[in-house]
């Protein structure tokens, strides 16, 4: 992890939505710490969410932490986001947060803009970049714009569509289980076999680390890693709308607080924090 | 897969419940076909049953068939279970047919009876036996007695208890994607990490094949495979109940129509009847 002064790459947090926002706050609270804590200079993107208060929600609760500072940018047409003040508030910042709504609207208002190249300029100096729902969807590219629920995978049953291309490693899903969305997300790695699939549960996350050699989970829920590395299928071409997919080797993880995946071993690490070595088989 | 009349054991067929029995009748008809077709002698278990006719109505469908004998055997009671007179009627049969309704029940009227020993016996001689829903999840030892739906693994959402033990390799669910229960055979698979987990989904059937080498598929839904060979996982009594189970390298397939699963090399074989070899990646 990184404090967001490193030169390294900061992390990215996908938060499953539905974080906790009014009493221990405790996936917030991990974003804020993530940041630099009282040294956070944190920038708020409002942009998915159709409510005029949700930036100015999470304004008030980073503030609560005691951050450093803290801004919500109205980026809500293609020309806020190209207004060289935007950029400049993201060039200041230690973390950037992406609030839930619709991630379709995201990338319509951000995609190709000066915003998201400073976005990205930012995450490349150490700033942090989380997202919850919507905002953790659009971390990937391709991202995952909306699909049918149901453990099962199923063709076309999910639209991919250009991300925000924060990370081109992971495809990421949120409110997983509390939707049913295991079939969707391996459909997507079907489609995708050399991504690594991210399914984060409500108030969770999962901080993609930088360089990509793991994944901590933190929160309430789970988070499962749908890994189609070892795959055989059939071409996904050709299999009929919404037919179930044929295929064999689909490996999957599922990690809960403070459990870490490791990309190098692609599987779960030992439980740091809250069992012994003697529980792990 | 055995014509009944062989020296070796017959298969297995557990059907996902809910299979046609008014238009093609494709599962009952491969299941008629397997006991012999028009050569057949198939004894029907309504024991799970709830409702009068469901035995008369499978014995219906199957001399529609042309079968050469199929008889009812009305086993309610342990009593029922232990006459001579049913014994004898399974000591003939090329085929036996349990139907849906409560697993839990088949076991209180059948478990360690003189039929459960008959019909284990023609099992061996090379009988197909089958159930539907409740009838396929009776198959297994232990058997999935009941449990809560979803795909997330939890702490304790399945009960697993004695099953007729036609089979110690495989544990069968049904209504597999229709009911959501990827979740509650895996954690039944956590369990038993040296069992392999079938579910089976409604009008569908997993044709578990004597000596264990290989799965068949026919129908219109999946059967998928669930195996926790490679698994690592905290113990599962660790765990509080209805929590999240934490593990790695669960391994899933799921199969269609005319696919074939090798418990040898533990992967989808070719689909042999409805793609080409160039569609297989």
């Amino acid at each position: 992890m990184t404090d967001g002064n490193g030169a390294r790459p900061g992390a990215l947090m996908a938060i499953g939505g539905a974080e906790d926002k009014f009493e221990e706050k405790f996936i917030l609270k991990n974003f804020f710490d993530l940041c630099g804590g009282k040294d956070a200079r944190i920038a708020i993107i409002p942009t998915a969410s159709k409510l005029e208060g949700t930036g100015t929600a999470y304004q008030a609760i980073f503030n609560s932490f005691g951050v450093q500072s803290v801004e919500v940018l109205p980026l809500f047409r293609r020309a806020d986001a190209n207004d060289p003040a935007a950029a400049r508030v993201f060039e200041q910042a230690t973390g950037i947060f992406m609030t839930g709504g619709d991630q379709n609207k995201i990338l319509a208002v951000l995609g190709g803009t000066e915003s998201l190249h400073a976005i990205q300029a930012a995450n490349d100096r150490g700033a942090v970049i989380g997202g919850t729902s919507a905002g953790a969807s659009a971390l990937s590219d391709p991202m995952i714009s909306l699909g049918k629920p149901g453990s099962m995978a199923r063709s076309g049953m999910v639209k991919l569509t250009a991300g925000l291309g924060l990370t081109k490693t992971f495809i990421v899903d949120q409110h997983f289980h509390q939707r049913e969305r295991l079939g969707r997300l391996m459909y997507s790695i079907m489609l995708y076999p050399g991504m690594i699939g991210v399914g984060v549960d409500e108030d969770t996350a999962a901080i993609l680390n930088p360089g990509g050699g793991c994944i901590d989970v933190v929160g309430r829920g789970t988070v499962t890693i749908v890994d189609g590395s070892e795959l055989k299928m059939y071409n996904p071409a050709s299999v009929p709308h919404l037919a179930p997919m044929v295929f064999s080797n689909m490996v999957l993880h599922t990690l809960t607080h403070g459990c870490r995946y490791s990309l190098i071993d692609r599987e779960l690490e030992m439980d740091r924090r809250s069992a012994g070595p003697d529980d792990y088989c």
